[in-house]
């Protein structure tokens, strides 16, 4: 909201000075460029290659062209990259939204499959990654320290989520979509942490406790950062439920939503945790129990508001991204030594291939011994596909390397400025090549999985009769609640039986859910609503 | 979307300097206020006194007390007020929501009255206030000059918009809300665009080429930024038209209603255009033609996620207002001189009152002679009525007045000083005492009105008949419209006799509309849509 623009009082609107105007037509364009961006993404959606992150970075890219050749090379972007700017504003909608829109069963289902893969992994990547550029860039010479190698490390742990999204198709296939953008949510919040973790840190002197010490911390954030999210729903379940804001105003609730969550998200950053884990959490808990606790307009609205809010800020962010990319200063010194960079960026992709199969498939072998049934485990091609689609870095690589080697947005020894085109140039390779090839990667990979379930279904990867069946499953216990509080075993039924350790943790909770949470919370069925509705089940996604 | 952050670059979330933890202190103090003016905004709707900015404003003084406090009395504000943040972020989502809500109808059937109102009207209170303020001040010896008292004059003649709109009713009071609503928008634009003209102009030499050219400017400011919010609003039709955005996607349709509208705003300043008037009209027009191209979800969506934002933006506004009136550095120099500071906040409250009261009377005499019916005219209660619900002062004259008398937010010279506190007792008594008052006066003052009317009635000021007979009519000419071009007159209807002119007119843009406006544009009817249905067209408030 603005904070610190207070302090600069520019005088926008009522007295034109010049730099007053150089902002206003700095809005102008970014939102002219936003609106060209969805039109142009629409025109292209049919298109097998393209996706919007793709076009709005190419969009970026142009006016960049554009402006470097208006302004007769002096700048390339109309403004400058600033990690306020993501953290504080893009980025919590585009989590929230996540989080308020995942499905909610598949994500718990694979919870721990998610953790291992998103916060033991990234810190496998960070090893590998850390330890390679330790000692490639050692041996040429750039001028970096211990520090900066493990800084790198954790740049090029954080996936992008944001691109991971628009890449799978959460309908076609549910399993893979919650695997790898589910790892996209926590990997963000693991980097993050290990990042601020590492700046902390006295990096001289490591021994046992400081890793401990290291580790537990961690752990912490990671905990309290989910509770204080959690506990951020539920207060505006309880505020809504308590208040019943909707025979007066869906406004209000619409903007209690969004105040609360986007409180969650500061009031994290406020005491060091992780914002994003926890507006993601708050995500998930809004929409399980204070989006069933508001008037039906308030559900639409804040179902589609939230998305829109999301959907601008990812496409705000890529077009930032691609105009920030020709930025001059930061090419000046790669320009003296362009074998060097190229280099470093090659390296750095190498290590980011390699980082990533270190743990995708050790680690899925992991996950596979402790699944019983077939269809659960993932197979070689899944998990080239789960590898694959966790390739791309963006907007939190970019953030992360601009707060270690920039200040204030410039760059002034070479060997930051090294690391911040080599930076630019994994990004816009990875996301625009990985991207690009990743479409008809999955095309590939899918048809021959195809064969051990059924030889019909288009998407046969994915464990729909599992899911599904999961669903009648969890339908059956809600509606024979009142009745009877035993959840009715059939071990006739193959797949019954094969779900039964899920089925018994997801029984537990839905005790729990019911006896207590509900009562409390509110949640599903607590405004007059006709149960079973098809519209509002699927409307929302929680199946 | 903080466009001058990034030349900041306060790494807020990753690296905690003090500067970053305030900013986070203040995001989070604020976002936590706003959810609790909410929620008590709610607890207190019942109240017959108090309405939601008088909340705000409150909390933002008891919160100021208290920052007051615990700073020892060094600063009782978390955030410097910047015009820039009102002009730019909060006033363009509340003028954009009025327009977009607004019942076009009857805005329309009053538009002369409330030109009259709005423009000519303010132009007298400004000649009012600015003679009265040279008369007065000079004698006082403040130190300010004739341009600070024209100045002063554009200031006070700036009514509070947002405050008029939560004291009347629309549905209650349809006449008194739409006059008084509309002024209070043409009002803003023209005491805006007053006071830049009067920033640009020579006031030294003033001769009658120079008035003259002053007033041709208003009006070129006047017709081309209503031109360029109808085009705005137009394209945005034009392209979901096109392109159908529904087929594929709510997310986009809302996404780029939400640019187009923001994109009018930002370019009417630009251009040096009044953007209040601009996005007025921007709404307007998308809610006639845009709303009615989108698919259901996306006609949710935008209702309430645009109110909702205006909502927040009106709450943040009093908050912040309250909040700032304490700031020490102001009080320091009134302190000095008590008595000529409170003599200068009565002295401007009375010119504001006769300011007033110089163009409602006067102007509403003429506009009734205009009228033919009797139920169209104002009646002197009626009157009473609109001369004290602009009667507040809100935050467009704080940003005019800390624009004109203060440099960065801080106030240098005594007569500088004394203005801003004058601003500051006239708003704050203003919203507070008058506002107050404003809920029992129109209850004292609209029985007696009652009896020319009907005696069942219980909002007899308020021609209800009248405007659900146009209403009648006007459906009537739409269900007609493919069987029969020509509207059915009835001459043995006495109300139809007494509405033809507007009748006429209504029916010539008709015309127009259907023949040319709507194939290219859409609009109500254009996707396949229940017509008629009671739901649809109350839900939006056309009628």
């Amino acid at each position: 909201m603005g904070f610190n623009l207070g302090s600069e009082l520019v005088r926008l609107g009522i007295l034109a000075t010049t730099s007053d105007h150089k902002s206003v037509v700095s809005i102008n364009l970014f939102v002219t460029l936003l609106c060209g961006c969805i039109v142009i993404g629409h025109l292209l959606e049919e298109s097998r290659w393209m996706n919007e992150s793709i076009t709005a970075l190419a969009i970026g890219l142009c006016t960049g062209v554009v402006i470097l050749l208006t302004t007769k090379g002096k700048s390339s972007h109309i403004l400058v990259f600033s990690e306020d700017l993501f953290f504080i504003y893009l980025l919590p909608p585009i989590i929230f939204n996540a989080g308020f829109q995942v499905k909610k069963k598949q994500f718990f289902h694979n919870f721990m499959t998610i953790t291992l893969f998103g916060a033991v992994g990234t810190l496998i990547s960070f090893f590998v990654i850390s330890v390679g550029a330790n000692e490639f860039f050692r041996r040429m010479n750039i001028g970096l320290d211990i520090g900066d190698y493990l800084a790198v490390g954790a740049i090029f742990s954080a996936t992008d989520s944001v691109c991971t999204l628009q890449i799978l198709n959460q309908d076609e296939t549910p399993l893979l979509y919650s695997l790898v953008f589910g790892e996209g949510v926590v990997n963000d919040a693991t980097s993050v942490v290990l990042f601020n973790a590492l700046q902390n840190f006295d990096l001289v002197h490591i021994d046992a406790v400081i890793i401990l010490k290291f580790f537990g911390n961690f752990i912490y954030l990671f905990f309290s950062s989910t509770v204080l999210g959690a506990v951020s729903g539920l207060l505006s379940a309880y505020i809504i439920k308590t208040l019943y804001f909707g025979r007066h105003s869906t406004d209000r609730e619409v903007a209690i939503m969004m105040l609360l969550a986007y409180l969650s998200y500061m009031l994290a950053e406020l005491l060091n945790l992780s914002g994003i884990l926890t507006v993601f959490f708050c995500g998930i808990v809004m929409s399980h129990y204070t989006w069933h606790n508001v008037t039906e307009s308030s559900r639409i609205t804040t179902k589609h508001a939230f998305a829109t809010l999301s959907f601008i800020a990812e496409t705000f962010l890529f077009l930032y991204v691609g105009m920030d990319v020709l930025d001059i200063e930061k090419w000046k010194f790669v320009s003296s030594s362009p074998g060097k960079s190229i280099g470093v960026s090659s390296i750095i992709l190498g290590l980011v291939l390699v980082g990533r199969a270190a743990f995708v498939f050790p680690l899925s072998f992991l996950s596979n011994l402790t699944k019983k049934s077939q269809s659960e485990k993932l197979s070689f091609r899944k998990q080239v596909i789960i590898w694959w689609a966790g390739l791309m870095r963006g907007a939190v690589s970019i953030a992360l390397a601009y707060n270690k080697f920039t200040r204030s947005g410039h760059t002034q020894l070479p060997g930051n400025a090294i690391m911040i085109t080599s930076t630019i140039t994994v990004v816009l390779f990875s996301t625009v090549v990985f991207g690009l090839m990743t479409k008809p990667l999955i095309r590939l990979l899918r048809p021959s999985s195809h064969k051990p379930l059924s030889s019909t279904c288009s998407e046969p990867t994915t464990p729909v009769s599992l899911f599904s069946s999961l669903l009648e499953n969890s339908s059956l216990l809600e509606n024979g609640r009142g009745a009877d509080e035993q959840p009715i075993h059939r071990p006739t039924s193959l797949r019954m039986l094969l779900l039964k350790p899920t089925h018994t943790v997801h029984h537990y909770w839905r005790k729990f859910d019911d006896s207590f949470m509900r009562p409390v919370f509110g949640g599903r069925g607590f405004v007059p609503f006709v149960p079973g509705s098809p519209t509002e089940r699927d409307g929302h996604g929680e199946g």
